[in-house]
């Protein structure tokens, strides 16, 4: 019987674990003996005990050596992949745009690595598609950390000693994570506005109840990743200037524009910050990939001279570990059992969402956009 | 012109102000010379330029000696009272059935003294009722305080890596504070029960979309002033038995049961407590006044060892200072126009308000209740 080895996480600040004990004793039913690293769910509420409940072993870091598959939330460091056993396969996020060397790592040790951020955003995919699962639980933190940031409610109240305005909420970048964020400061009573340089969105966040903030940039588009595409310089000017005056506006902004492989675009210049009102309150959700907003560091709380708080957390859904771990879990069993029509792992290179999340395997690193 | 001085706070944790810059306009208008101590509004988000803005001098804490009115959030210390000008009329929150040494230094210092607490609880007080007012922000406080520390997400959520169940609360104590938990519980997608003593909730409870949790404990009732009738100690231990139950299904719970004047009941036991899920959270919003629940600490989080995190933060409203700060503000100022119908304040005993608020006057303690 193979050995399936959920490994703890390297990164002390990272509170997920890949596999939750639910998903531990499916994988065992599709025939997995399934390890875990001693302590690897405590932080996202799962015991060791849990586990075993489950039906899985309790094993030491060291195991990692001899596991037939190895799976993981974050990355790991170059050194330990080389202490992985020859022909194993490893599936976790890995960053592949910014960890070739990490990739060649893989490659020399004759790994096979699958990174989740390759998976295709293709409907049988989605299943197993880690960006959006997490992205979903993102947007409803970065809502829940503002709501705890701001000195003020966020719905309208209406009570014997006066009525409370709703505050006004601003969206940028409407994919999973926006949609989410727009849904949950919906909720939660406050005035939503989103923007996005995709105008078919807009169908999307009305039907949320928010407005649509249109500013008139020209010819724009996705990529066939449901990316937005990059903009030119021109049209980040007419960008801005609409903008600026939305923010003045507004009580908490919350960007989330990524760009697939590349650095996140600028959208929130320092002129616009300096134009909101004390008190307000920024999540930048690309802080991590470059930022939206100029000022905000990654993992860190800035708050600028006229009062604006910028939240810079890389990874809002590690705030709620149980239900992203649950995601997580859940796309890691879907990806294995994909790949197991008959009860047994195959690495089928015929079928797009292996040959894409694959990234190393047989000593060569099969995307070439990985190469160093 | 009589003037009216708003203190800074004597306890460095309270954020609040107790007079925002738009009403000190507005007292201004009603004939009042409105200082204020440089820097009281700046934790509450109000700079002193925003009461310069608004007509209010910037003085020295030291005007205290010569003002004619003096407003407050808390109580301040005998010693500060003793500075207070003979015949001055000082109006903040007292704790009075806590504080009768203080009582007693107002009088001896021969000031009037009235306290938010002994507004009664009529139709037309509601416009001035501090603890009402700050209830319903500390219910909204409560929910989102839990919201941050689960480590899953409250509402349920469809997605293609499988579907999220809402988290259950259970809400005691359906007050103002309980209701804006009920209602803010539900607008973030979670399950709610909620339960009281006084059956006549039930519809409240209800409209808002909430179960009423149904436990019977025989006659039960509420006082004039609509706080719960203490329950038998039989009535009690019926109580507790239909609470465990619900106790071990929650992922939160939030208390809110206070008697006025007295020591808060204690609705949840250590047992009940020990009953709960691991990572399931209680706020405690009695642990200020004895606390309902078992093991609480006032202004403490405590983690079980089953995995609990008990919240017991006395003071939630604190945590949205701007707009608990306009609210105990338009409560102020709606105190003192009440009082003066012709533009003057007018100390006018025959009215209940007047009567019932203020508990030192002339030198007397004016309520037997806090003599000591």
């Amino acid at each position: 019987m193979k050995t399936l080895f959920v490994c703890s996480e390297s990164d002390v600040r990272e509170t997920r674990v890949a596999v939750i004990p639910s998903d531990a004793q499916k994988l065992s039913k599709i025939g997995w003996a399934v390890k875990i690293e001693s302590g690897a769910g405590v932080k996202a509420g799962f015991s060791d005990e849990d586990y075993k409940n489950a039906g899985a072993e309790i094993v030491g870091a060291d195991f990692v050596k001899e596991a037939d598959f190895i799976v993981a939330v974050r990355k790991p460091s170059e050194e330990k992949v080389k202490t992985f056993k020859r022909g194993a396969f490893y599936l976790s996020l890995l960053d592949p745009f910014n960890e070739k060397s990490l990739i060649k790592a893989f490659a020399d040790a004759g790994i096979t690595a699958a990174s989740f951020e390759m998976i295709p955003r293709s409907t049988i995919a989605q299943k197993m598609d880690v960006l959006s699962s997490q992205a979903n639980l993102a947007g409803y933190v970065g809502v829940l950390k503002s709501a705890n940031t701001l000195k003020k409610i966020l719905p309208m109240m209406m009570t014997p000693a006066g009525t409370i305005s709703p505050l006004k909420f601003f969206i940028v970048g409407v994919g999973v994570a926006g949609l989410q964020a727009i849904a949950t400061a919906k909720r939660l009573g406050a005035r939503v506005e989103a923007y996005d340089t995709r105008p078919v969105v807009e169908e999307q966040v009305k039907s949320l109840g928010a407005k649509f903030v249109k500013i008139d940039v020209g010819e724009t588009g996705q990529t066939e990743q449901g990316y937005a595409k990059a903009l030119t310089e021109e049209q980040l000017e007419l960008q801005r200037k609409g903008m600026a005056k939305v923010c003045a506006q507004s009580d908490v902004i919350i960007t989330t524009a990524k760009l697939f492989g590349r650095k996140a675009p600028r959208i929130i210049s320092a002129e616009m910050v300096s134009g909101m009102k004390s008190g307000s309150v920024i999540v930048d959700m690309a802080a991590g990939s470059g930022g939206n907003v100029e000022g905000s560091k990654p993992d860190e709380i800035v708050i600028t001279p006229n009062g604006v708080t910028i939240i810079g957390d890389t990874c809002l859904e590690a705030s709620v570990p149980a239900t992203a771990s649950q995601m997580y879990s859940a796309n890691v069993y879907n990806y294995i059992a994909h790949f197991s029509p008959e009860g047994e792992f195959v690495q089928n290179f015929d079928d797009q969402i292996m040959k894409m999340s694959v990234v190393a395997h047989n000593g060569e690193i099969t995307d070439d956009r990985f190469k160093q």
